[in-house]
Parts: structure tokens; sequence; C-alpha cells
């Protein structure tokens, strides 16, 4: 082997925990053999792998030794599923996920794959540049994004459609549309808007031939997003299956008859992720069509 | 006046609309007025107030004059409270909330205040580290976090407690604890956390003198770690409030009978923030309290 795992699991320990203190801990060392392990790898490769301050985190060049030293323990759980007697299989798949799916459908489709395999998640929810580029640099195993172009060593699968409807609370329409959707009222009414980088609300905004600015509340939580809507603050596009109680009830009605956008998700994983990775694949495209809506022509990409 | 506001109003319109064309649309501009004005901008400093790769974002000395730009604008907010000729009384209020209170009270508590007061909310989630950094950055004007201390230039009034409760679906504990909270279940049965930097299982651990590591999922969002516990992959601390209906459905219930954190929430905002947040602080302090345990000596702090 050309690298110290020893070394590489210290700094791998300190990262994860957040410091030295509780990454020594973890590995059952002192501080300061954890410290003499750090130092000795950063005097190996003649360059530092951590920053101190102002906050512990790993160099561009302790990123990827971390990136590497996951995809080794996605191999070696490869490996312990069919030698049992090495040690114990716990597994861990750092993913991305957009907000929305993994405040609606992520849990319920893939829990019980994960109960079932001891995988423990390690979730990070990014705007899908932020996670392909994630995926590109092979900080994340896989990724839920809407665009359909696989990166470098990954594979893609298309998943469906997530429905978007523009909703907002029946008094909130009284009061800021009561003669409809026109271009007068849409530069006045608030629209609630999930991030700087969500286009959803312009995209549907210039689907109806409005182009010009509108005000709007930024929120980047997903159910911040919906009480928002709730509460009469403004209008957003809002996934149908996260508010179908609030549809049901009537707390939050339809803008118009044709309020929708279908938002196409496609899962990105690495193409040598290991058989968990691979079985997780199977599992999601078999189980997503209960909750998202087909896509047509449903290939396969390879980058 | 020492700075052209046409100049920043440009860097301004660029940053927030996330581009060039963008921004110079929002302005009723052409691009290359824009583009003109931004280099104009650079030129009078000597520096850079954007880069414009990979990604679009203000620099350094860009974002101190993003801050200065919307001080100027709460100010000029108060102006045309009192001289509505001259113009229209739109509001931003950029805030850090954490991701829990955003989940659960936030916006039933100040949702009617920034309806009849025209707010519109530039919300970011943050933990409270990076919220405080962004405090005394400059950044946002106000934020909810765990620290009572304030920083420079601003005020803090403590809002009061949020109780966290040890919760799992009744098959996980069934499975997972059959005996009870015994440490070698904890070694073995998967917590949730919400990131890195979130401490409270630790805490919760810690009260029960269990000090080793803990396998657990890693889900920065609200909404999907109360999903993760539900579809029985894992414990974790979760807001009472926020799971009010799963807790008398009993599709969530308590590890043991001590299993809660209260965790203190305070309010920092800028001293000289204008009078719509000293209105919006009011506000808080008035009605948190239907939400949140009162702290003991409920004292303010200045920095």
């Amino acid at each position: 082997m050309m690298l110290d795992y020893k070394l590489l699991q210290a700094l791998a320990a300190v990262v994860d925990q957040s410091g030295f203190e509780r990454g020594a801990k973890y590995l059952g060392l002192t501080q300061s053999a954890v410290s003499q392990r750090i130092k000795l790898l950063e005097a190996r490769l003649g360059q530092p792998v951590l920053v101190r301050a102002p906050k512990l985190a790993p160099t561009p060049l302790g990123r990827r030794l971390l990136n590497h030293v996951q995809q080794v323990r996605l191999l070696e759980h490869d490996l312990l599923d069919r030698i049992p007697a090495l040690g114990e299989r716990e597994q861990r798949l750092r993913l991305a996920i957009n907000a929305d799916s993994l405040a609606t459908w992520w849990t319920p489709v893939t829990g019980s794959f994960c109960r079932e395999h001891g995988v423990l998640l390690d979730l990070v929810v990014e705007d899908q540049d932020v996670a392909l580029k994630r995926m590109r640099d092979g900080e994340v195993a896989g990724c839920i994004c809407a665009t359909s172009r696989p990166v470098q060593g990954a594979r893609t699968h298309p998943l469906g459609s997530m429905r978007y409807r523009a909703l907002a609370s029946p008094d909130y329409i009284a009061r800021h549309f009561p003669r409809g959707l026109n271009h007068a009222a849409l530069r006045q009414a608030p629209a609630i808007v999930f991030g700087p980088d969500d286009r959803l609300q312009h995209r549907y905004l210039e689907m109806r031939g409005y182009q010009a600015s509108f005000p709007h509340h930024l929120c980047p939580s997903s159910e911040g997003f919906i009480q928002l809507a709730q509460s009469g603050m403004g209008y957003g596009l809002i996934p149908e299956r996260q508010v179908s109680r609030e549809l049901q009830e009537g707390s939050l009605v339809d803008l118009d008859s044709e309020s929708f956008i279908d938002v196409p998700l496609y899962w990105h994983h690495w193409r040598h992720g290991g058989s968990t990775l691979d079985a997780l694949t199977a599992h999601l495209l078999a189980r997503c069509n209960h909750w998202l809506t087909p896509l047509d022509g449903a290939q396969e990409f390879f980058d």
C-alpha cells in the first residue's frame, strides 16, 4: 500500500467529529497521538491537510484524501459482506439530496433499504449545481438533482418528475389577486422563493408572459416555505405531494387552473461505488414511481 | 455623499438577481450599462467587487458595500414611512434563523407582523456560530440562536427555550432498546444528528453518562429528520412542538421518561437597524411566549 491508513483514519476522525479532542475520543486515542499522526501525514505529503482557524476544515488535499477514505470504506464493506468474520458491517453513504425530495419522498422510498442493509446516511442538502460539483469532486457517492448530464465516473438514472403547484392561502388570493393573475397584480404580490438560485418562480412567471421583477421572500426551508404560504405572506411553487392535507383542507389553494411545473429528477452515483450503492440504486428505481411521475424516454445516461 | 449609489445599486441588483442579465432586467437597464457601472465602481475603489468565476459572488469588499446598501435601505424605509410621497415602501429584512425555529414557530409568530408592515423576508438558515459571524459582519440585520452573548453593535433579548425530546418509532425502540437505554444498546443503535456541528445528541448521551462514539445518520433537514425517525431508521432529539400530532398518534414515542433538553433561544438585532426592526423585536418578545418556555432571569444583553 502506498498510503498509511492509520494516518488517514486520524484525519477522517478529526474532520468527522469536528475536533481533535472528539476525534481522539472516537478513535480511543490520546489527543496528542492523533495530533502526531496528522503532523506525520502532513510531513510526508509536504503540505497541510487541515486548516485550524477560523474553523477546523480539510484543505483541498485533505478533502481528496477523505474522499479516497470514503471510497475505500465502500469497497471494504463489500469485502466484509463476503467475509463477515473480518469486522462489523457498518456503512456510511454520503449523499446530496435536494431539499424538497428530502422533505417528501426520500425517506419513505429508501428507509426500508437503509434499515435492512444497516446503512448510515450522511446527507447534505445542496442546490443542484453544488450537488453536481460535489459528485465531480468525489465528496458524495450519489446525488439527486434536476439535470441528466452525468459527471465523470458517474452513472445517471431518471427517477421521475415532481409536480410543483403555485399555491397560496385563500385570503392571500382574495387580497392580492381579486381580478386574477394579471401583470399589475404580479408586480405587487409577494412571492416566496427558496433561495437565490431557485428559478422555479421565475419560470412560472415567464410561462405567463411576465418577465419583470417581483417582490419576494427568500426562505431556504421546505417547511418554512409552506408556513409562509399558509400564513398568507406570499404565494409560491410547492411540491404537490408535500401539502396533500393542506390542499384537501383548503388552507392552500391553486392560483389558477394551469398553475404547475413538473421538475425532472435524476439519480447520479459513482460507477464504482460498491454493491450497496448499486443495490440502493436498484431499490430507488423500483420504488420511486409511487411518488414521482415517470419521465418520457427513461434511458440511462453515461458520462 | 461619498458613495455613488447608482453604482452600488447596480452591484446589489447583479448579486440579488444572481447575474448581469437578470440584474439589468431588474433595473430596467441594458446589460452593458450595468457592466459599465460595476467597472466604474471597481475602478474608483481600485479593487474588484465581484468574482465572476466559478460562480458570480461578491468579494469581501463587495460584501461590505452590500451590507452598507442594506443598512441604508432600512434607514430609507424609516424616512419613507414619514414622507410617503417619496416612494414605495417595500422593505427587505435579511435574518438568520435556526432551522428548527423556522420549521416551527417563526412564521406563526411573525407572519402577521410581516403582512401588516409589508416586510419581505430574506431568510438564511445557519447554525449558530455562522449566524453570529454573519451578524458581526453585518450581513444579516437579526438572528436567532442559542447564545446570549451579543456581537458588537447589536442588542440581544432572551426569547425562551425550545424543548427537544429524544424520540423514535415504537418498532425502533422494540428493536434497539428492548432492555432500555443501556450503554451496550447505545453503542449499536443508530441516532440521527442534524449536522456535524449539532451537539444536542452528544449532550443527551453525556447526561446519561455515555461518552463513547455512537453510529448516526446526518440529516440537515428538519422534515427529513422527523421522517427518518418515523421510518424507524434512528432516534433523535426533536422539537416537541414540531411533532405534537405524531406524539398524539403514537408514531413517535419518548425513549425514556426524562428524555428532554431545553435549548434557550435569543434574538440578536442591529442596535441601529431602523424602526421596523425595533417593531419586529417588540412583536417577537410579546408573542413568542405562546411557543417557547420563558427563561429564568429574562434580562436584556448589550455588547
